[in-house]
């Protein structure tokens, strides 16, 4: 399965549980595992309370670790300047697993999906969400 | 299924390699995959040589990345003092994905699989393991 | 399946998309999810353009984040050098998750998956990767 996330680029960070939980819901599987990826090399996929706050403190740690405005050398290959955008995402990944327990997507309380959009602009993503079922080998 | 860690918080890095290692066991699974998950927004499941000199350097580094007592925008929000353990969670990441090869972890001899609590006090986590089976469908 | 590589450590950065592109060619599969997986404890796996710019971009910012002639407490403890290394495997990981769509590796355009050895001299790598079927479960 895969849905469309609309993002403003710049470190956008944007929670996608719904979208992931009506995957799983409507998947009627009971016990296994969801790839959440993100294909594209300037973005990610990890889990983050989706508060306010946090939100603001995870862009400003990030951008502490690769600055927008360094001079990277991905810029004089290409004229663009997303070289941190490719940084941030080798370092967080595009890929997320979390488990289904129950039919539901078994997250901490405060433990939300999140897509990172760490391009220089808008970008309209696409989401990939596969479903594993997890099978009792038991004997 | 699940299984309890007590921990001490600040950063406590515990080895859970025997606890997944025995679930596998017991799922009599021969060739496949396990998720090592922890639900949770203040911790984080990855993979290092469990020896006490690398511990304190990863600390350590950690605590350079996102230091314990910055001024934390969600600080304000909650009144709360875990914003770098926030951060740290989302970068490390919940999830952690091993092969399964003749019945056993496919790991590095000095690789193991860690459960880091950055949260400010003691906290019992539950880790939620997931068995996948590899099919062979090459016809 | 497993795969060798050849690496120059010192942070060698490989690009193995034509590997794992051809044993998922080979496995007929043409739903599901790839595992790739690098056992040891100072090599990692991830997703990035294999740009020349952008690799040395890499390069810099990790030994930003852990510089490899710093102090390292695992260096007083056995001797060896590359503490740098584990930490920076840690942080990345040893797992890369990848989709599989109409029997092809669903990865962006510019998203190419690496190896990248951390260790402080060449090392011969085997990379495991697993392969899972997504199954329908919908009635």
């Amino acid at each position: 399965m895969r849905f469309i996330v609309n993002t403003k680029g710049r470190n956008d960070i944007i929670d996608i549980t719904p979208q992931v939980a009506q995957i799983i819901e409507n998947s009627n599987i009971q016990e296994g595992v969801a790839l959440v990826f993100v294909p594209g090399s300037t973005v990610a996929i990890t889990a983050i309370e989706y508060e306010n706050g946090v939100i603001k403190d995870l862009k400003k740690i990030l951008e502490k670790i690769a600055p927008e405005n360094d001079n990277y050398e991905h810029h004089k290959r290409w004229g663009d300047h997303n070289g941190a955008a490719h940084i941030k995402s080798a370092l967080l990944g595009a890929d997320f697993m979390v488990p289904i327990e129950k039919g539901q997507l078994a997250l901490g309380r405060w433990q939300q999906i999140v897509l990172i959009d760490f391009d220089e602009r808008p970008r309209q993503r696409e989401v990939i969400v596969k479903i594993l079922s997890e099978q009792n080998k038991k004997s």
